[in-house]
């Protein structure tokens, strides 16, 4: 499948790299490919400059958000969540039309300092702001109550015994998604509902903040158990 | 232990029943024991009346909110989120005073339907509200993100392997709480940190919500998988 990862933080190369290693084409969009590619510096998180990211992963392209969202099959927001709006605007409704999108972002105010809070919820999420804003889009929100390394790799943690959800309104665009996900390794997959239910794996994240920080670890997941 | 439960709904019946049973002496506590004493018809959620409830349980004890408290050694605040200061305000700052407080309920909005809202989120929680209102009692957060029949014998479900959460501002009240949960077969309890953490406990509702929505039943919890 052709998939375009929007996003060049830690989540949108660790996911790039992933889709690639299990047989997948993919492409990383960003804002400005030119520049993307003529950095030397490390980003805001401390990332190391993308071309020396992309010089170890040369079987992942990059382009605008434009060309690699028309490029694409299916398109995985991995924008930061104060940016995805804007980001998916740049990439094109008309480029977005009909195709899947995994909406991994979690709507996090950084702009006051730790822990973050949130920009959107309760009754309403950023995954439904998304599908409100791009309505001929099939918006799967999902991956977003882990840390990108779980995402894309959950057997690295007791051999993926944990849970990942998925909510949407196309039950087409949710199969997709889980198919997908399985192929990364996930095992257990609960479809919540439509996309309002992106309010509750949003909200998630102030437990996941405090898990965080009582583990001293980002790598650890909930288990659905039942 | 002297336990007093404040609250005649079935998460207070349910926990003090419990309690009873591994040994405790349990008082609940109600606005008005004379009327909770008198009733015939079912509560608003549909439980039995409590005297019927009571005569199943001879040595749970019915008492004035302020009385429990007073006679109490370590009290539960089982009432609804949106009366739990309320409640706490009859039971008494004098009362309370000392003493630490196993606060397990949610700051739920059931004024507009379901799924409710919650009242309070994100920069605040009603266990810091409850904390702040009373400065002398030692809040625990913990239970809320769990159903009733889960607090009270958790091992019912997976031989009790999933995960319970603390917070609170005092170390030692944790302690005595920890041990109070392991006790009825909570057998992972995780300290979030200091009572600012409820707001993580409390903003997990939504996700529990939509996940008792997708599964069909309330008797799941979530193991933190590390």
């Amino acid at each position: 499948m052709r998939i375009a990862v929007l996003g060049t933080g830690s989540a949108g190369r660790i996911l790039a790299g992933r889709f690639a290693e299990v047989g997948h084409e993919v492409t990383i969009g960003t804002r400005d490919a030119a520049a993307t590619s003529a950095r030397t510096e490390p980003d805001r998180m401390g990332n190391p400059a993308f071309p020396q990211w992309q010089a170890a992963h040369p079987q992942v392209g990059l382009a605008d958000f434009a060309v690699a969202a028309a490029w694409a099959e299916l398109v995985v927001n991995a924008t930061g969540g104060a940016e995805s709006i804007s980001a998916l605007t740049l990439a094109g409704a008309d480029n977005l039309a009909g195709k899947v999108l995994m909406d991994i972002a979690n709507p996090l105010d950084l702009s006051l300092g730790f822990p973050p809070s949130l920009l959107v919820k309760d009754t309403d999420s950023l995954g439904e702001q998304i599908q409100r804003a791009f309505p001929g889009v099939r918006v799967v929100k999902t991956l977003n109550t882990m840390n990108a390394s779980l995402m894309a790799d959950p057997g690295q943690l007791a051999e993926g015994d944990h849970t990942t959800f998925v909510a949407g309104n196309d039950g087409a665009a949710k199969q997709t998604v889980t198919a997908l996900l399985e192929s990364l390794g996930h095992r257990d997959v609960i479809d919540l509902g439509d996309i309002t239910a992106a309010r509750g794996s949003e909200m998630f994240l102030p437990l996941w903040l405090r898990l965080m920080g009582a583990l001293g670890t980002p790598v650890f997941n909930i288990k659905v158990v039942r």
